[in-house]
């Protein structure tokens, strides 16, 4: 049992993450400055003895002894760094940064929370780990994509230049119960519209092919990376869902599992979406037998429900 | 006639960038850190009463009222970038995000000096400003090319968010005096090699393919897209020397210029040396009329008697 940081504890995977890391037992330090992350993530983390939450930005330098830092702050949806762009692009190089001093300096080992956009619009399908990327350093998310990948680099060095011991992930799609309803994203756009009977709305004709992860796989799938013995542990890992769908479909899904009545309609393509993304999980596979198993009805079913609660506790407070 | 800040100003291009800007008449300001610029360069800068220098970090704010802020302070080269890669990372993208405060709060105009190297190895030839280049994260070149590509998103980011007046350059090879002669770039060594009669080292088989800009034809391109009035000059524009040549007839050019006894050698090749790299300089020609003149032969035989004597200062205070 160790102790553990996690950066960005208060978000949709940071807080997932911390009642994985409390049911194994762990001793487990949240912080998040919760500017996209909210105290309501960590109601069940809270009720542990083991659990403790500190407001705090990682724009400001680290402290504190740890056996693990999973770091994991960032904004992470279009909506959500699109609002401070420079600002987005400063936490993900300089927060980055700050947890990798706190790894060199006390040991710790560290997991940077990276991402499927450091692959941009890949011209590869699916992509595997060695493929370098097709970003735009000029396009409206490249804060977020030129971040992660900065980022990436300076893992990169520390594990090169100070021997901190470091593991990248690079998430792809993931979906849940405590996704931010308003942020933008497909899985959550459908499931609201079709709780509410409203239009479902496809971006760019709905034919973009996209792969959707339940959390708690993807959780595992941090946890297992983290704790890996592999030698080859520091270089970028894919972790996702391989299977794809077209957005379409996955709208089509959404109407049958909420019984909605809600209909399809199209809306103009948002520049920069990437017409398809896919991981290459053999790597994570290889390393610590790696195997995302929650089926996607499964998984939406689990979201719808959560989804329709938020839904009636927010119009109650209404 | 303006005041104008260049940043890296005692370095190889920003000194040279200073004593054009005095010639045209401007007040100059130069700061460096002088961690790989020198007082040697600014001799000649040195001497007029509207140029200051101050050693001074981009890593701290940067204050004053400027009409042109160029910003050039970053370690530029793969001898100098490796020395101290999380340092260079932060070079780039911590202070091109000081200069763009500065240029944010008091209305200064800025140019970015980005690089080629945001195009990594590059699948296509030459390179238009619209390709997304092909850097890998993890290698150990990144911590320039990823902090220059995030320095690229900032600019973006300032441009549509805070309505600052940018330019970014992509400046390819450039040579001519006052290069750093032990920093490891092509040109430098196999004039040292050549001058001093030993073999000029050619990695990777010498095939590469390189384009080699005369620095006085570099500056033109810098003051001219700083000072174009299109509508389109916040996009990164291409500044370089469109012809190529290999290696291997660089080689031979220099001895042949030398008139040097040297032979050429074989050493392995350096992970993630491009095989190829030669710009597309059309936006720049149709923007503003972009069109370095200087032939090889004649920039060659500038540089080296350049390093003529630098090599026989430095055996006079050895």
């Amino acid at each position: 049992m160790g102790r553990v940081l996690v950066s960005g504890g208060a978000g949709f995977l940071g807080s997932h993450l911390c009642d994985a890391l409390l049911a194994a037992g762990h001793e487990v330090t949240a912080i998040d400055d919760l500017s996209t992350g909210t105290r309501a993530n960590l109601q069940a983390a809270g009720a542990h003895a083991r659990f403790h939450f500190e407001q705090a930005d990682v724009l400001q330098p680290l402290c504190g002894q740890y056996d693990r830092l999973y770091h994991l702050a960032c904004p992470a949806s279009p909506a959500q760094y699109r609002r401070d762009p420079v600002r987005t692009l400063k936490v993900a190089v300089t927060g980055t940064l700050h947890a990798l001093e706190l790894a060199a300096q006390t040991g710790a080992r560290l997991l940077l929370a990276s991402t499927s956009e450091v692959y941009g619009d890949p011209l590869i399908h699916p992509q595997p780990e060695s493929y370098f990327g097709n970003v735009d350093t000029q396009g409206t998310r490249a804060c977020y994509d030129e971040g992660k990948r900065a980022a990436e680099t300076l893992v990169a060095d520390f594990v090169r230049t100070r021997r901190v011991d470091a593991r990248t992930a690079r998430i792809f799609n993931t979906y849940g119960p405590r996704m931010a309803l308003a942020d933008g994203r497909v899985v959550t756009n459908f499931i609201v519209a079709a709780l509410q009977g409203k239009p479902l709305q496809l971006t760019g004709g709905g034919g973009q092919g996209r792969s959707f992860c339940y959390v708690d796989d993807l959780i595992a799938g941090l946890t297992g990376l983290m704790e890996t013995h592999s030698a080859h542990a520091s270089a970028p890992t894919n972790l996702g869902m391989p299977q794809q769908i077209s957005v379409r479909e996955l709208a089509h899904l959404v109407i049958r599992l909420t019984g909605s009545k809600s209909t399809l309609a199209d809306t103009p393509g948002e520049a920069g979406d990437p017409a398809r993304r896919c991981p290459d999980i053999s790597r994570a596979r290889a390393m610590f037998g790696f195997d995302p198993k929650t089926g996607l009805e499964q998984g939406l079913l689990r979201t719808i429900d959560y989804a329709r609660g938020a839904l009636a506790s927010a119009a109650t407070v209404r």
